[in-house]
């Protein structure tokens, strides 16, 4: 057990931003952490899901923490993002981050093969018997192996390094039944919910914070959601966590991960670049798509100016009518014989 | 849309009592609806999951109405659980229930085959379009066919005899979008959730009540979370949820649906008899065991008294040390040619 | 055990004709049994998922046994699905279907509730100890509780009057442990595969037979496919599997389960009616679709006339083009205020 | 398109044997290797999932590569494992194994994130337009972004460069369904299955070969299962079927994959070492039984030895009877307040 105050907050689980050749852009980095920090965010979350550390090389994550502690220069804690192809090379990660003066790592559970929980269980002791810097264990099923009660349980009370949870399940009651295990014999370990949807109900049941893709976007939001909902301000806190939920949605459902944030941060102004997973044609013009509905909504939040042509909502269109229409032009097409 | 007022409250799926030979055991059934009446839930609602319409005859189901709204004579709204084999039977229960004096049905998705949502949708129009009486939509993905958001504002607008929607996914956010796209059009539709594990939130983002299974018993306890939670004493609801929880859990996760609710119930004083879905010799013991640990949760509710032999949490056994036993006492067996 | 010989060969899994008011057409279940049986058909397997057992009241169902015991009289044998709402009604149907001649009843695990093996198996041993006629086991887990191969091991050692599985998963691997671990012991034992698209692969590895949708529109193909593989007719018999396999295929995932097959039966001359499940109206453009595509398909097969207008493939379209077209028309009427 | 030969036989994916600081064992690499190709492996597919490529560091995948193509010095093909962080570094290890004279590389669909069809045929068509050396997609759903009929279908008509698929699914129809879209446009396509419970019905339905772990540990029987199947012997093939599925089971399921195959390795004199991912006491102590009742296994198969104390089978122990046993000896323990 450590003598260090839980971990609390909103931890930024930052995009990286690339240049034009696909590279780290450690400029807009820099100017990214600080603009972060600027906002309020209480911490940041590097190599994280959001921050595609799985598309990054092993000399690239490094890279990115290095940049990111000393830009940081310990205005707010660095939860580094550790997980490598194996325990010894994470252990080593652990180290060169805990030099750099990282607050503690996030470990991901294993992923590719689906592990069983004793699996699980023995992959975060050999990793916390060995790391210098405390760790946090970061869940997300629909990625990688789950971690269950009984082995985040067993986790806490057999390795003093492990502090805290990061869970994207957004399951609520098995956040509740976590915390209900280990707070009594635990009272420093922490649990951070990933899942922006139910940040505002996770607080009420508990949680200590959130390590929310969100406040990469719209800072501004995310933490005074958080702020509300610990003053007690729950009608005003209601009404903003229907509104991320409504942002959270379009950036997470409409293109593939995490796409739709990199393309939201640009209207942010923050320059994120073309991501390195390839896009389709259609999935090009979608993201178009998406920017636009982005700009409306962040505009609806005073954030910034509407797109060009305006959010005026269009008359929905009747996709029966549409079916129509299409059918007709085919087969006119079809008739002239050019399709 | 109807003049009505939103369904508000706890609404509890009961438990029908059998007698000795498996039949619906009136006299029982009369006195719990009574008994939960005394303890302060705001409605009924038979044939639901925990009624267990499936393993009851549609002589029975419709049996079970007529007993319920009898006994209950208007003292509290009951929603009738009317799903039959087909939407003409289905429209029939409705007439019926009509008469009856229901406030309205709940009618679960299609099950056995899993349906699209275009199907879904049709089912659902059907039935709202022929039925007397107010219908409301039964969404249990994890046993039916999923009522997914664009279908529910769809029949929310299209129909509105529709005025309702009991959810026991337990997802949080899909509770939020539902609300969201829905009550700006139809402030008289009510939210429920079925999911016992999160009330005290789903209440918080604007739930209107709950079908909740353990209010069939421990009313008392339901019903004074939902209260809590509705006066804003948040400190003492999140207390009662997490209890809520663990006794949640122990009735659903340890033995076959719904026996475990159907243990806790004899422990109250209500008579509910053997269930109708057999059991292996095994499973039986595991109900013992089961009943036991229910009752010591119940006496720290201050609700029961403890079981014979007391709640002293044993010590706890390294399954390393049984395993070592039972090798050796097993070998010794062997070696005797015992077995 | 039995004395009987193992089931084998092709058993039919009907669809159930409706007349105009969504009734039971007596005269036309009639026809199509003798149309089954003058094709070639082994048996036939009524109250199947085929024939939506779930969909028709206890009174049918039974009604449904009683005519197509009484118009096969003996010609074939049947297996009469048997699955009522507990065991209780489920062993008078057994009685009553022992009474009226069947040669076996079917009964699907329990559903809607998802039960553990030990549930299911309890379930199945009720009824087994009392039923009068052999049964056979039916494992559907899309749809039902799985049946997994220490269960079916374990009835089939304890159970003499079970004589059979009906696997509807189409997990080939999962049908050979079943048949290693049962057929040493239960050589009676038969294994019966509902999933048409590997039926031939199902019986080169041992399978006895199948209840084949498939036999019940083309049974002229499916008994074939059946031959030709017994007779180790292997490239025939491959042939004919993947022609079956484009029409399973178009009959089951191109509209909700059976409608396809219902409309396939039409256009082999059996009136099937309209089925009981509502449809919108963009799931009967649909289904005129695909009936459109199943002409051209048992066209292909000799079986029928190509519709009119023939089955010329059209020119495939570039989606890209499609879109293109769309948005330039909307943009159009847009422009025009049309919408 | 190209000229060459349709990859067709089986292709080992090898585990890779580890030194005792959980280094790569080079020396017993090459061994194995050479062992692998005396026993009739008609080709070799490194840095697969059985070859654990995610827990090697991208230097050390590579130099698996440079042994493997070394040591084989053109004996038989190699399908190289070539997925890295990104497509350029992807296309990098294509580049370098085209160098070293592998036959194609294999490259796994995305994974960690779970791309829509959209993202991974934009994923496999920038590799395809910029690899110089044949490419085999792998689709493996349980761990990776699923390959959809329509994505292989579209790759296999855009890319000359891809020449096939290798499918770890086990779904027959499906693998019936990419043989019969692609076949007929691309003759030079090749079809493997990664699924060794169905290695004999795939060939017969049309596959060409397999990528088959249990051909790493029984090069012997998997090689003849494929050769008996090919010359149309069918029951012997079947047998065989059933016995490599019973080892296949074993090694599959008993332990954490794939130190299972690693645990049977070390029966036929290879030393794989112990594998990179951490184990618990229990899995430990599993990894022992397993290792056991593979010995007993590879006995039957007249492959090996017994083990020390022989494989007769013990006397099956009545669950029931150990829980009393248990019970009565924990009690005594108690009252003498031993535990």
């Amino acid at each position: 057990m450590t003598d260090k105050k839980r971990l609390t907050g909103i931890f930024t689980p930052n995009v990286v931003p690339l240049d034009d050749r696909g590279g780290i852009n450690e400029a807009e980095l820099r100017r990214y952490v600080d603009w972060l920090i600027e906002r309020g965010v209480h911490g940041l979350y590097p190599n994280g899901s959001t921050g595609e550390f799985t598309r990054f090389t092993a000399e690239e994550r490094r890279r990115i923490i290095e940049i990111m502690t000393d830009q940081t220069a310990g205005r707010v804690p660095i939860l580094a993002g550790a997980a490598e192809a194996n325990t010894r090379e994470t252990i080593r990660a652990c180290e060169r981050y805990h030099e750099l003066g990282a607050r503690a790592v996030a470990i991901v559970s294993p992923f590719y093969y689906r592990l069983t929980p004793a699996g699980v269980y023995a992959y975060f002791k050999e990793i916390a018997d060995h790391s210098p810097i405390d760790v946090t264990l970061y869940n997300i099923p629909m990625f990688a192996s789950p971690i269950d009660v009984p082995t985040v349980t067993r986790l806490a009370e057999e390795c003093p390094k492990v502090v805290g949870i990061k869970d994207s399940s957004g399951d609520l009651p098995q956040m509740m039944r976590m915390i209900a295990a280990i707070r009594p014999r635990r009272p420093d370990f922490s649990f951070l919910t990933g899942w922006d949807a139910a940040l505002m109900p996770m607080l009420l049941i508990g949680c200590d914070g959130g390590t929310n893709a969100t406040s990469g976007v719209v800072p501004e939001i995310t933490r005074k959601l958080y702020d509300l909902t610990l003053a007690g301000r729950l009608d005003q806190a209601r009404d903003l966590q229907y509104r991320l939920l409504t942002l959270f949605d379009a950036m997470l459902y409409s293109a593939e991960f995490p796409e739709g944030f990199r393309a939201a941060l640009k209207l942010r102004g923050i320059q994120a670049g073309v991501g390195r997973q390839p896009k389709s044609e259609v999935q090009k013009l979608e993201l178009d798509k998406l920017s636009r509905a982005l700009q409306c909504m962040l505009a609806a939040e005073g954030i910034t100016g509407e797109p060009v042509g305006g959010c005026a909502v269009p008359p929905s269109i009747d996709p029966e009518q549409v079916a129509r229409i299409v059918r007709d032009v085919v087969g006119e097409l079809r008739k002239r014989g050019s399709i």
